[in-house]
């Protein structure tokens, strides 16, 4: 009852975090839209200023709060009961709207300067951003190869799992670094007379769009490193492995935030428990990611 | 012996990013060097320029490159057979040094703005580096307060040491952040003729040192996130430890790459072998800490 009790407690710590870091970004997504439409052009696709403000706009909503949520997805504990197959297509969808909208929102960059005669690609901004852009397709596209088509052998997916939770988090920290520069630019160029310097309202609300975006990559972080919040391994899939194979949950507990060893002894007792339980296999589909 | 030479080669794999760390920190301090004697006024401190030039030098050297090597003094193989509280005694000093060095670089900037007549504290960097000066003031206190001292019980060092290494990473990672938004401001402001975006020499070479910024701090988060290179439970403490009492070893597993069931497994396996082999207790002076 006293363990069931500190379940309980930590499962409303989990749920509180959530809405605070899903309040937190929400807002930051607002004060992007407030400072495009209230203070800067709006929103256009014609090379002028409204297509330039795409560009935080679409970062803020898409690169920086949709990424988050894609990160801690496997993390929502009213998910545990769907099949691992599900959450990886609901993780590996919200990071491809992400790397789509991250995209877009860099050819309205360059679309605005073609047309303005700006130099493209001088600032420290653009090479951080096109470096994150291009790791981030690629760390999408070797998620999908190793960890959704059913190819990869089980040890590859062990091996390759802590890289790609550790190369996850760091993009993503370095997605909201690059935030900060473009912040930082855009209210040095755009504020003149006041200037930056002078703080007038847009200056700060725009400040705390980037101090919230520091807070949002916080709690993301946060909630993402706490091994206790780890989805729980499969256990109705190891007692159809094939004796000596690896069952799926593996991959899941390889990563940054557990220990090798632990891994396995765990394994060892859950597939002894679920072969003694003998619970029933009700999800077929999922086996074919293995 | 295949255990040992597995063992040996992951030893040359940490060497190995351990000195392309230090190669790319080093790097960094120069590039910062070059950038204010051949590019800038030089180093002063006159409420010149030249006092300015003191802020970007200190904190990729202080707040950057020190506190990057505090974070990962733990892991080096060679200091596992130093006593525990010698290595909190390296890991406090050089977080006080960067700290000092930290303090000291704005109030370069103070006094240079001061003299000058430009407002202070207005700039999304300013907001978010005072902020982390604060943040990162608190965590050498409070680490101090719990870690080094002999007065916390082991129970509020177990609950405390997976938030200290979160909040410890998170800063850096903001540090970082923060510098980048400082080389980003510094050169719109003093680029005038050719302009940032006409990407004079000077221009490329401090790019270069931001994007070495993020390459030095990707490879400390990740040299600080991999389990096994974890300094390895202090033994011979727990042979001593009172029945009942958790020994020592207990707050440095409790970290942020490591589960807490493995972590008392671990122990209770260590604690066996310990007293079975009854290895002989040298490190008296490591007691004083607990």
């Amino acid at each position: 009852a006293a363990h069931g009790a500190r379940k309980m407690e930590d499962y409303g710590r989990f749920l509180a975090l959530l809405a605070s870091t899903l309040l937190v970004g929400f807002v930051s997504v607002i004060l992007s839209l407030v400072w495009v439409f209230h203070y800067r052009e709006g929103l256009s696709w014609d090379g002028g200023p409204g297509e330039f403000n795409w560009h935080p706009v679409l970062v803020v909503t898409g690169f920086v709060f949709i990424q988050g949520i894609a990160i801690i997805v496997y993390r929502l504990p009213w998910t545990w009961k769907c099949s691992k197959l599900l959450m990886k297509f609901i993780h590996a969808g919200l990071n491809t709207i992400a790397m789509i909208l991250a995209i877009v929102s860099m050819v309205a960059v360059f679309e605005f300067h073609n047309a303005k005669n700006i130099p493209n690609m001088y600032s420290l901004h653009s090479w951080i951003g096109l470096t994150a852009v291009i790791f981030y397709s690629l760390q999408l596209f070797l998620g999908f190869a190793v960890f959704l088509l059913p190819f990869a052998p089980v040890h590859l997916r062990a091996v390759l799992m802590p890289i790609h939770v550790y190369s996850g988090l760091t993009i993503f920290a370095t997605v909201i670094a690059t935030a900060l520069m473009g912040i930082t630019e855009k209210l040095i160029f755009s504020l003149k007379n006041p200037a930056y310097s002078a703080s007038p309202p847009e200056a700060n609300l725009v400040n705390c769009l980037g101090l919230l975006l520091v807070v949002f990559g916080s709690l993301i972080l946060w909630m993402a490193s706490r091994p206790h919040w780890r989805r729980p391994p499969a256990e109705n899939a190891k007692i159809l492995s094939p004796i000596g194979a690896t069952p799926e949950g593996t991959e899941v507990e390889s990563t940054m935030t557990n220990s090798s060893n632990a891994d396995k002894s765990d394994l060892r007792i859950n597939a002894e428990a679920a072969r003694k339980q003998n619970i029933k296999f009700d999800e077929a589909g999922q086996r074919s990611t293995m």
